[in-house]
């Protein structure tokens, strides 16, 4: 009886001071529901199109209301959350990889396309094939069980900097995508990577950068073994593509990883149409983004949709401009629907 | 103002509610407390390892606590949380639709493996090779759309009956592992199926009856290519193989979908040993479980571990039982850990 009744004071203490906060917090929740949730986007179609789009889904009394459950966004990585300009960041840690390893694969001086790597020569890499970046894949991503995979991943993406910017890689993320992705998720919303890149190379920092965990990143991947090393299992990564997420792969990916049909989805590229596509072709109501990248003088200008230059990375071409506008996807224009790009800015 | 105050009253009454919860409910609570998470498991080591595990892992003061986001369980399904002899339902799921598209297909009654099926010949049947199970994989569960694949799994499995208990498949799970999976998840952990039967196949039904969402299932799976019907994109399903998720590859495909290793594993047969392994082979507390086949009376007998028939399914063999004791790995008896089999028994 007497914890019976120290119960009772306790939870009546309790209780008094919910009535407290339910009296004094409505103002301030109040206030609250007036904090914009995107603060880094300038007031405009794009803006605008991502606070409809989420109040008409989460609105139980909306026509367009989605359970919580299947509210699930897609967000390609290179370009989309992050700068992808000149080179991929992966491209560059691979190449890193190549400068590292050199030492011990002398014949590299001699042979392409490590030669090209070794001496600098961007006129030569800038025409690698496929076939050369296999080589090079197969030299720095594999061979080695997945642990020490992610390991390398870290050190590198820990120390390794972004010539122009002098930063970490990690540092180069979108601010505005990094509050999309924050209000969907305080929204019920559950966001993914579906990336081009390496799975297991994104990751190793997904879920410090972007607050997503390894579950949900769903992207390009090889073959692992599995093995028995000194009796402790390893999994070994093998110089074999399994799995190009990319282009039709991502519809392919998002049904693979996820099982469901996304109702957003964010992409800066031709290997991101198939992803809006797929998104779009579902019932209800959807949101299909594309970042365009048309601000040289905070980040970089390229297309070539529009007349600028052309890119070795997400290409956004005047044929994907012209299946944007058919299709009603809202082009991002960096340049003006963007107050600040990078965390950094002030 | 008079808003203001209309919502102060409307707290209030809230607030007196809530006092009457917090004095009323612990009562109840504590009850609910001594509540037996695991009431269809006998008092037994099997019982006793699950709650010492979940015990150790979730409190907050034990040197092997684990944080929510690493608290990962994977279940085989076949033999682990429903039935799986004398035949997967998978492959009865196979058999009935070869019978339903017989008459478009009249050269079946001419050819192997189809005319075996057709004239209900199971001593031919019992011998079916792997290529003769890829053809009726290819037969009935390719040419098809992802989402035309998932409406016959639906209606099939929604109007399938199990000869021997006359009852619709998904009734035969096994009641003791439906607790350990809600038990699992109250505790803040997340169950996943990993099993070597098809990713799809599991998906149209695992929601219903396991509470398991699809992107928390791990399968088997052909390969699907992206392609516009009527400007409309399919995902339609290749008569090819893409992923076995079985021995090794339970390990790959953990490591690919989740990213994550287990904390605990499930399994009943030869297919899971690799998963439990890769399980084990974590640092801090593990769980690793085998369900045994050793109830003739209320669901099947089959090893041939200790002397029990041999099966065409899950085989738990010798070998398996002495890798068991030899690694800790708990041995669930059906018949003497578990009370209730199936959630219709008594």
């Amino acid at each position: 009886m007497k914890r019976a009744s120290t119960r009772i004071r306790w939870n009546l203490k309790v209780a008094t001071l919910l009535v407290a906060l339910l009296v004094v917090l409505p103002a301030a929740a109040h206030g609250q529901a007036q904090r914009d949730p995107l603060p880094s986007w300038n007031n405009g179609p794009a803006k605008q199109a991502i606070l409809t789009f989420v109040r008409d889904t989460t609105d139980p009394h909306s026509s367009k209301y989605v359970e919580p459950d299947d509210r699930i966004a897609t967000f390609d990585q290179d370009g989309t959350l992050w700068t992808e300009y000149p080179l991929y960041t992966q491209a560059r840690f691979a190449l890193d990889r190549v400068e590292k390893l050199a030492p011990q694969h002398p014949e590299w001086r001699r042979q392409q396309p490590f030669k090209a790597i070794l001496g600098d020569n961007r006129e030569a890499m800038s025409k690698f094939t496929e076939g050369d970046w296999m080589q090079i894949l197969a030299a720095t991503h594999a061979g080695m069980s997945t642990e020490a995979f992610e390991g390398l991943v870290r050190q590198w993406i820990a120390t390794a900097k972004a010539p122009r910017f002098n930063r970490p890689y990690t540092d180069l993320v979108y601010q505005p995508m990094l509050e999309v992705m924050r209000y969907l998720r305080e929204k019920g919303f559950k966001t993914y990577i579906v990336t081009g890149g390496g799975q297991e190379f994104v990751r190793a920092y997904s879920e410090r950068v972007y607050a997503i965990p390894p579950e949900q990143v769903v992207g390009s991947s090889i073959v692992t073994r599995y093995q028995l090393v000194d009796g402790k299992p390893e999994l070994i990564r093998e110089p074999k593509v399994f799995f190009v997420d990319d282009g039709p792969g991502k519809a392919v990916g998002i049904n693979l990883f996820i099982g469901k049909r996304p109702i957003a989805a964010f992409g800066n590229s031709g290997g991101d149409a198939q992803m809006l596509q797929w998104t779009q072709a579902g019932k209800g109501a959807r949101l299909m983004m594309l970042v365009y990248h048309d601000d040289a003088k905070r980040e970089y200008a390229y297309g070539p949709a529009g007349g600028l230059p052309e890119t070795q990375v997400g290409t956004f071409s005047d044929a994907l401009m012209a299946q944007a506008k058919k299709q009603g996807w809202v082009v991002i224009s960096m340049k003006n629907d963007w107050k600040r790009i990078f965390p950094f800015d002030k």
